[in-house]
């Protein structure tokens, strides 16, 4: 068996999450953990591999495929277009609206440079994408919908935590059931943003804080909790790292659509992620991307590439006709 | 937009379905409808469009995509390697033991040809293998379940029609709903033939029949029954007319992995389908993937594929540009 040798840059949730992944794929081999901070300050899971700073990477080292483990905000936008000229590459970009810059600057650092980079792979973008896809192409006369949850909203959680009063917090995102129930109808509704998800929020509070005071400035909140209907918990420090330390999510990717010649039928597809670790899942579908990476290059193909534009059996370790035989 | 000019081989309910799906596809055309019966008799739904017999398909007729509406038992085997000779062809090859030897047939004659030929397209094969892959990729320390149900198996029908004493009979698949529970909760079972799914019959008898015999005749009977819970209802005609007239069908692939250094965490996905009409839902996925076999055509690919092999942007009527600004 051909070995993939990947390389990590960045070491938090996501970088850690793709080490424990190559270590579930027998054909990849982690080559080094790259990182800005000291090296000597980072220790890794893995036996034997080493962790070197960022600036190594510029010198064009033995790696087939470099996972990017950046965020979306302002270390991807810079990141994979410049390791794209120098190595196979992939991120999670993340930021929706931005993706078609972001492809075009990646695509013509890839091209230019002979090289493949996969970019907003995980699951949304990533497998939720690839469903939309395949859902709004099997039935053209239907609605896609995107439901996130239940699950941890970072951005959500360290918004709470910067009203004053505030010790800690947790911000979960949940799908309303009753709005689930209404796609799956088929009736194909027009949902409004409260419609859609609620958001229940767990806090911490400084010792005599108001508390009627944080809970108004949490649902008030504009862009963040003002258009959803939201739930705030007083609990104790204890009771966050206790019962919410986890970093759960998912959600659902519904299309339902009408066939036959009068529309009279309808079909209802649905896709679902019910995630213990956010970063571990979104890090093992990378791995397995990283995997379609490698073999893109092998191919000769070059430039930036998606989810939607890679066939899945390149994803999967198996051979083309073990596929066929056992899973097809 | 360019047009797809698509032909259909065999005028069943698959056919029936496909002619309903192209015209839901504004970039495809339906140019002619081939059979093997006296085309005289039949009589199709699209204004302008010719039925003809199967043997004018020899002269090589300006159809960018043959769709191949045949059975699997006898008519693909032969019609796809033929029809693979002259055009560039989809069929829904659902023999699943079959399928390599279907593929090297037709991978030969397609390649030979310079045509491309997609096998074993619709929903299952098809679209749940596409889950299946994209599951067990993204998951390497998991297991994988497919379900079907509900939904009526017409081979399932056909075997209790033939018992004497019945009249006519409808058969449903059901999955057991302990079994999807016990999938759901990561504990990834081993599951017998009779925990996963259950059988429901629903049967009209002759006047005077024995039905104690009939029934004791379906749940004994080998492959078919005797390893499944069966439940048998005696209705009459007029309510097996009533209840029982449509061709619903679905079901789930689910597949739940563990993620993190020791396994600690449990990662959940479930694509599951609901479908008013089992051959039109079949249809409107080979519809799409008839213009991925042309797209595949334009790019000067040739040979055998699955929906494995198949980036899913093909599949859609949208450019990259579009897909990676609105769905991606």
């Amino acid at each position: 068996m051909e070995t993939i040798k990947i390389g990590i840059l960045g070491y938090g949730n996501l970088g850690r999450g793709v080490e424990c992944a190559i270590a579930q794929n027998p054909d990849m081999k982690l080559v080094g953990v790259f990182t800005r901070r000291d090296p000597a300050s980072v220790t890794i899971r893995t036996p034997g591999v080493p962790v070197l700073p960022a600036e190594a990477l510029e010198k064009g080292l033995d790696i087939d495929v470099l996972v990017l483990c950046g965020g979306s905000a302002t270390d991807l936008p810079a990141q994979t277009p410049h390791y794209a000229a120098l190595y196979n590459v992939i991120d999670s970009f993340d930021n929706h609206s931005h993706i078609p810059q972001h492809f075009a600057a990646v695509d013509a650092a890839a091209k230019a440079a002979g090289k493949v980079a996969t970019i907003s792979t995980g699951w949304d973008p990533g497998l939720f994408s690839l469903m939309r896809c395949v859902a709004a192409s099997s039935l053209p006369q239907g609605e896609n919908y995107t439901f996130w949850g239940k699950g941890v909203s970072q951005g959500h959680s360290d918004a709470i935590r910067r009203i004053p009063g505030v010790v800690d917090a947790r911000q979960y995102t949940i799908p309303v059931e009753r709005a689930l129930a209404m796609v799956r109808s088929g009736v194909n509704p027009t949902l409004t943003t409260r419609e859609k998800h609620k958001r229940e929020c767990f806090v911490v509070a400084e010792e005599g804080a108001d508390l009627a005071a944080i809970e108004r400035e949490i649902v008030t909140m504009p862009a963040y909790f003002a258009d959803y209907d939201t739930t705030v918990h007083f609990i104790s420090l204890e009771e966050l790292r206790r019962d919410h330390s986890g970093i759960p999510h998912g959600g659902f990717v519904i299309r339902s659509g009408k066939t036959g010649a009068h529309g009279e039928n309808t079909e209802l597809m649905e896709f679902r992620l019910k995630l213990d670790s956010n970063p571990e899942f979104t890090a093992s579908v990378i791995a397995s991307y990283a995997r379609a990476t490698y073999r893109m290059a092998q191919k000769g193909e070059t430039g930036c590439k998606t989810i939607l534009d890679i066939p899945v059996a390149y994803a999967s370790p198996l051979s083309g006709e073990a596929l066929r035989k056992s899973l097809l």
